[in-house]
């Protein structure tokens, strides 16, 4: 069987590419339905119409719907996971304190703007079915335990650098801190509070763990 | 017309108690339905099912699932609400500091047991509806704001007593000791974790707040 290729700017690009960014551009029609109208009322026939696809295509893309709700969520997890890492990597190379970096990446689980906000909703329902929803639930988890694990390894290069005390429990730190910054999420997407105090609130909670300064960059002020 | 009543131990019942206790009664079975088959699966008929009555009793009791959503939910947070007055007034009456009691009423909010741990289900599935449904976002913010007040209380009274420093924002207090607490249970909920970290993941942002010592109450060493 020879390969299927399709030519885009008189290159040949593989059939697989466009295979990839058809399940994306589906998956993120339904994240924006799931959005709007809800886990339960989200029908393929209503991500098709979003994605200005027919429901036989979609249906070649995704097995049934537990496939495309997985997908879903995983891509809309992985994402937010992308942002964290761009600020991480931005951090570290600008030489801030961890301490910094850990409040300015916990910004990205925050509804903040219009994308947050709709991650944040997504998240929530999914968060809603995953105790009955053995796959959901897996989800829910392994996204968990990347942000948990982040934090530890956070906690465990402040003991290095000075920023934590050499005694501090850093799985019980990263609960802690991810702790915070998800209970205040919940509460930012009902309240009507000003986003300007999450600062206030995630802060001193940070610094129940980051205690002291970095001895590598005793130039910075943060 | 005249009042109707029901004859109990040779006493004339008035027969609004039992229209309360019916309605609490429909409200508990409707309240396992979702904490067992979800939200959008609990129908009137499988309310009625488990709660041993025709759908025509419940719809006696409820004009329409709109109405019996809303109390049923009302019933959960109230029902949550008082266990955490009782916790309240006992650690009063047992003069134990404010920062003890607040701990241990945060318990409360925790998927630490059954009963908990189907409550924090049910509200989480709610917060989950409450964007779409302005009558549940009303109920579910209700709810974290009475909450908030209680948090908001027990910081100023401490404050008085000398556990808080005087310019502590008891707002901000609240709001970060609240979402620490409803973050957690969110990560209980998922996790297999001991619950038994749940003081050490409280206890030091709640020590944020609480930094002193009552001198109201000298003898106590909690």
């Amino acid at each position: 069987m020879r390969n299927i290729a399709i030519r885009r700017y008189g290159l040949p690009v593989p059939k697989i590419v466009d295979h990839v960014k058809r399940r994306q551009h589906i998956a993120r029609a339904h994240q924006r339905e799931v959005a709007e109208h809800g886990f339960s009322a989200t029908t393929y026939a209503r991500v098709a119409a979003a994605a200005d696809l027919s429901v036989g295509t979609i249906q070649h893309y995704f097995v049934d719907r537990a496939e495309l709700v997985r997908f879903s969520f995983d891509d809309l997890l992985t994402t937010r996971d992308d942002r964290v890492t761009v600020v991480v990597e931005a951090g570290e190379d600008s030489r801030r304190p961890i301490r910094a970096i850990v409040v300015e990446a916990l910004h990205e689980l925050l509804p903040l703007d219009e994308t947050r906000r709709r991650e944040h909703s997504v998240g929530q329902q999914l968060r809603a079915e995953a105790w009955r929803e053995p796959a959901l639930r897996d989800l829910a988890v392994q996204a968990d335990a990347r942000l948990h694990e982040r934090l530890r390894v956070a906690v465990e290069n402040g003991t290095v650098c000075g920023e934590v005390e050499p005694d501090t429990d850093p799985h019980l730190s990263a609960t802690r801190i991810l702790a915070t910054a998800q209970g205040l999420a919940d509460q930012l997407a009902l309240s009507s509070d000003p986003a300007s105090s999450a600062d206030d609130v995630l802060g001193p909670v940070v610094r129940t763990v980051f205690t002291g300064r970095c001895h590598r960059y005793p130039e910075s002020d943060e």
